[in-house]
C-alpha cells in the first residue's frame, strides 16, 4: 500500500462538454490523469493531476527506439453507482511482463492498483452508464530518458488516462487472413503489449481495408498456415459445437478477455479446445458447413462477431445463426463486468 | 525545391558549454532543430527553431502504438571547412520506405534535403573536426495525432536534430550469437528503421551484456541457423580472403554503410559474397582457422571490428591480424566521407 497519493484537482471540469449518448472509442478524455516517474533508479510516488500535455526533450527515447508498453481496461458503473473493474491485477501483472521484455523497469503493483483506484474515485462521474459504453482505461509506460544511443532509457513515465467510450467496432466485421505480412516473430515481442507491435500492423490493415475488410487475422510468420490473433483481439472459431482458439505463445498476447471466455464457455458446458488451428482447417470447415462462428475477444472490442473472412482471393461468409456462442458469451461476460449477475469466478473488482 | 524555410535563431548558443575533445555519442545537441508537421492531410513547410522540448497530448499515438521511424547520418568538416554528407538521398529514400511500412505519410524529398542543408548551414560550427568525431544527424518521424483507437494517426512530426558525437563503441566488441530471442519476422518490419525494432532488442542485449558481450548478432526467428544483423550494424564475416554478408530481406536493414562497404571492397579487388551465411559455417571456420575477421558496419559505428563471439556457451576469439579488411575499409570509407581522397563513387555530398 502507498500512503498518500498527491492529488491536484482540475479547476474547470470538461464533463459538461461531453455528449455521453454519442461516445466514440477513446477520443475524449476525463479530467484527471495519474503520472508516476521513474528516475534515479526507482519509481517515484504517483501523482494525480489535471489531464494535460506531456513535455519531452526531442531526444527522449520514446521518439526513437519504441520503448513503450500499455494496457487496456474498462470501468463500469452499476445501477447503484458502484464502480467495477474486471480482473485489474491481471492487467497490472501483464504490464510488467511487457515491460520486462522491453527492458522497462517493472512498476510496483501498489502504484498501479492504488493509483488506479484513486483516479477512478476522483473521475467516477466520467463512467458512462449507457449499454455498451464504459470508461476505457489506458495505463501506459514509455521511455522519457534522453540520448541517441540505442540502449534502454534511464527515465520513464507511467501514466493512466481514462476515456468514456462507446463501441470499438461499428457495424459488422469482415476479416482478411494474412498470407504475406506478419505481426510477430518467434522469440520476439508479440506476447507483449508493446507499442511497436501495433504500428507494424497498420499498413497491412490499410491494405486489407482497401479490399473491404476491417481487420487482419495474423498467421505465423514462417508458414502462414496457422491462425494466430487479430492484433486488437484474440480469435475464436466454432466448428460444429466446439470452440477453438490458439494457444498463447511468445507471438500471441495472453488476452484477459480470451482466458475469461475460455473459462466461461467451459463452465457453461461448451467444449473448448486450445490448440493450434490451421487456416486450411477453417477454410475446409467453411466449405463443408461445419464452421458456425468466428469472433474476436479483447478488452476494447469485448466479443466481436466476425461476419466473414477472405483468404487467397476467396470470400467465405459465416452463417447467420439465431443463437450464437458469441452473443451468449458476450452477454455472460458483460453481465459479470457490469454487476448484473453473480460472479462465481471472482473476476469483478469493486473500486 | 522549397522556397523559404522559416528560421528562428536561438538567442543564446550553448556551443561554449561543449567539450569537443571529449564527446560521447549523441548526448549533447546542437542549437537548432528542424520541425515539419503533417496535418490536414499534408506535410506543412519545415521550420528551423531553437532546440526545444516537444509538447504532446497524453493520447498522442507515439506513446501507445509505436508509430515512429528514424534515420542516422553524419556530417563532416574537411580542412577547408567544407561540410560533407554521405549519400544523404539514400537516407531520405529509406526514411520513406520505413514510413510506408509503418503507415506514416511519406515526406517530400525536398523538405528532407533542403531542410537538412539549411539546418547544417546554421549549425555548422557544431561539426567536430577531431579524428573519429562527427556531427551525428537524427531525422525522425513520429505520430503526434491523438486518440486510443489502434489505427494510424492523422498528425505526425518530422524532426531533425544534430549531436556532435564521438565513437559509438568504446573498446573492443564481443558479440553473442542469439539462439532464443529474435529481432524480426518474415513479413514484419525488420527492414524498416522503426522504433519498435530497437526496443525489442534491449532486453536480450542486456542478457548478453551480463555475460560479457556488447552486442547480439541476430539469427532468423525460425531456425536460428542463419546470421542476420546486429541491430545497430550489418555484419560482415571474412573467411580466408572472402568477405561474406547476408542478403537484405524484409527482416534485415538495407544499411547504407553495408552497401558502400560491399562496393568499396569489390573495387579494391576483395572477393565479396552476398549470400545466406549459417552460424555453423562461421563456427566451423573459427575452429579450422579460416575465420579471419568479423566486423559490423553502420552509420553510427562506421566499421566496428569484432574481437570474438559466443555461441552455445563457447567463446570463439578472432585472430589478431596486422592488416585487416576492417581497418582498410574503415579508412577508405572515412577518407571518402571526410574529403581526404577522391570519391570515384559519387557518394560525398557537399552542403
Amino acid at each position: 500500500m502507498i500512503n498518500d497519493i498527491e492529488i491536484i484537482k482540475t479547476e474547470s471540469s470538461k464533463i459538461n462538454e461531453v455528449d455521453f449518448d454519442n461516445l466514440k472509442f477513446g477520443s475524449v478524455f476525463s479530467d484527471h490523469m495519474l503520472v508516476c516517474d521513474y528516475k534515479d533508479g526507482k519509481w517515484q510516488a504517483p501523482k494525480i493531476m489535471p489531464y494535460q500535455p506531456i513535455t519531452l526533450d526531442p531526444s527522449a527515447k520514446i521518439f526513437h527506439y519504441g520503448q513503450s508498453v500499455f494496457e487496456g481496461m474498462k470501468a463500469y458503473k452499476d445501477a447503484d453507482k458502484n464502480v467495477w473493474l474486471f480482473r485489474p491485477l491481471d492487467n497490472c501483472k501483464r504490464l510488467n511482463i511487457s515491460s520486462k521484455r522491453l527492458a522497462i523497469p517493472e512498476l510496483p503493483e501498489a502504484y498501479f492498483m492504488e493509483g488506479l483506484k484513486a483516479l477512478l474515485e476522483l473521475d467516477k462521474d466520467w463512467i458512462p452508464t449507457n449499454d455498451g459504453s464504459s470508461l476505457y482505461i489506458r495505463p501506459f509506460v514509455f521511455a522519457s530518458g534522453e540520448g541517441f544511443h540505442a540502449s534502454p532509457a534511464d527515465e520513464y513515465k507511467f501514466i493512466i488516462c481514462t476515456a468514456p467510450s462507446g463501441s470499438y467496432f461499428s457495424g459488422e466485421v469482415k476479416v482478411l487472413i494474412e498470407e504475406k505480412y506478419s505481426r510477430s516473430a518467434n522469440g520476439g515481442v508479440g506476447f507483449a503489449k508493446a507499442g511497436g507491435n501495433y504500428a507494424g500492423q497498420f499498413y497491412p490493415t490499410q491494405l486489407a481495408k482497401a479490399k473491404g475488410y476491417q481487420q487482419v487475422i495474423w498467421t505465423d510468420d514462417n508458414t502462414h498456415e496457422y491462425i494466430e490473433e487479430a492484433g486488437a483481439m484474440n480469435i475464436f472459431v466454432r466448428i460444429n459445437d466446439t470452440l477453438i482458439t490458439g494457444p498463447t505463445s511468445d507471438r500471441i498476447l495472453d488476452g484477459i478477455t480470451r482466458k475469461s471466455i475460455i473459462e466461461l464457455a467451459e463452465s457453461e458446458g461448451i467444449k473448448v479446445e486450445v490448440r493450434k488451428l490451421t487456416v486450411a482447417e477453417v477454410v475446409e470447415a467453411a466449405k463443408n458447413g461445419t464452421l458456425k462462428e468466428m469472433f474476436g475477444a479483447g478488452t476494447a472490442a469485448v466479443v466481436s462477431p466476425i461476419a466473414g473472412f477472405g483468404y487467397k482471393g476467396t470470400d467465405y461468409d459465416l452463417p447467420k445463426l439465431d443463437e450464437t456462442y458469441a452473443n451468449f458469451l458476450k452477454k455472460r461476460i458483460t453481465d459479470i463486468q457490469t454487476n448484473k449477475v453473480d460472479d462465481s469466478f471472482g473476476w469483478r473488482f469493486k473500486v
